[in-house]
């Protein structure tokens, strides 16, 4: 996939109709959506998610813990599988594999998600998580959806 | 490692010392401790901790989040590396793959995890992780933790 | 899955018969299975191969080189696939994850695959490797084959 | 990291010397890098890598083999580091994880990777796999090096 070119195209749900669909459908999400992740930009194949810093996702060290990069990782790939295949909430992750690779600061994270692989039954994607205002990489995720077959 | 001579061989810290540990350092930790997790077992090189069941942690369909299962099986894993290594409350993931394999279902989950590798910088391990009474898999963990030097 | 039970069951393609296939259907793989793969035991969900040393094969340092423990790790896991699937031979493989324990040593290493999920469209395994006569694992892999529709 | 910048800045060792340091210490390589692969770029943290066509690469299907592109992505990872950290010969893969995403056509196959993290003892790093002429990817591997201490 060139992630040139899908970035250019309008995802099958705008962002506004995503967080529509979440909010609707899913009383957790929606409370995460108001108070840990604000869905900032959605595209074909990708999206933009930040999670909210809060100081009890802090573990000893006083970094943020691996289990919040690894949910922030996985909401945001589904987002990105969602933009490009459409309202399918029941597509499940199958495989995901993090690596952690700096110590991240006491702020928001920011998560970027974009496919490398649309098929009819997976689909492939990366995560890269950055702190808020720097440019290297916290962690890196790539991970698998397997799409169920629409009615 | 021969995972069978291990499990005969007694921990690095005990399972009573490991939970004072965790409790009188971390407070997070030790609200989870009674909240979340039950730590059932230690031995030498790996344990089982008891992911205790909550309404709040499932997701659409019925199931246990993705989220929940790779929170569990990276502090299982971690308490996998202190049982072998002792108290390096700092040691780090720098690296874990999870595969789901079955819905959980809607009550507790146990993950047994052991270690494949005790380094000197870094410990690989494994965890399993199932509903409590089914002999199923319902994910699949390896996960790397980078062990600092002791001063 | 039980993998005690499992390893009771019959295999739905014995080693005899799954030997010969390949040999009848894949040039290659006839040579290799001559030169550089003995299939020692296959049952239902899992099998044991062994990969032949040769000089060649070492790489700096005096041990296997990794590419050569990945090609055995993925040949291992297809057959484990095919004996509990049966004759597909174009299941592919979607993702590998191997971790590397130990430095093996200039000998045969012995593989034993088994699977953790056997699915419709998807099978997941682990295999532990092993040099011959070391009850260490040298290296340990999950895998993910994608089975066809059999037509 | 930013690869922007790194991607400016001079490798630690220039392609040519790298080519000639591995000719002169590796008789495998150097069989290897006349015949099976081709450097054809190298900058500071990254490479790219030719995968010559062979007809004894392909695997039912009349695709190339996953083991294939395993040991490509394995091979111009380990480039990647020497690039960044100088001639570390006794790096040693720790952790590999792939992703297949797309049936590669019967040609070469082209590699790029580039290091996501350079730590004194580990470095991380991802590689895109392509088919020559293709922007879609046909696998997508992340990977870690342990980093010997020099000497």
């Amino acid at each position: 996939m060139s992630s040139t070119t899908k970035k250019m195209a309008a995802p099958k749900l705008s962002r506004k109709k995503l967080i529509g669909l979440l909010q609707a459908e899913f009383p957790q999400a929606s409370h995460a959506l108001g108070s840990n992740y604000a869905i900032e930009k959605v595209w074909h194949g990708g999206c933009r998610v930040r999670r909210l810093f809060h100081q009890r996702a802090l573990r000893p060290g006083g970094t943020i813990s691996g289990p919040v990069m690894m949910g922030l990782a996985d909401f945001t790939l589904y987002l990105a599988v969602l933009s490009a295949v459409g309202w399918v909430p029941l597509a499940v992750t199958t495989n995901l594999t993090i690596n952690f690779l700096k110590k991240p600061a006491a702020r928001d994270l920011i998560a970027e998600a974009r496919l490398l692989k649309l098929g009819k039954r997976l689909a492939v994607g990366e995560v890269a998580i950055r702190s808020d205002g720097d440019s290297d990489l916290v962690a890196h995720v790539t991970g698998t959806y397997s799409i169920p077959i629409k009615a």
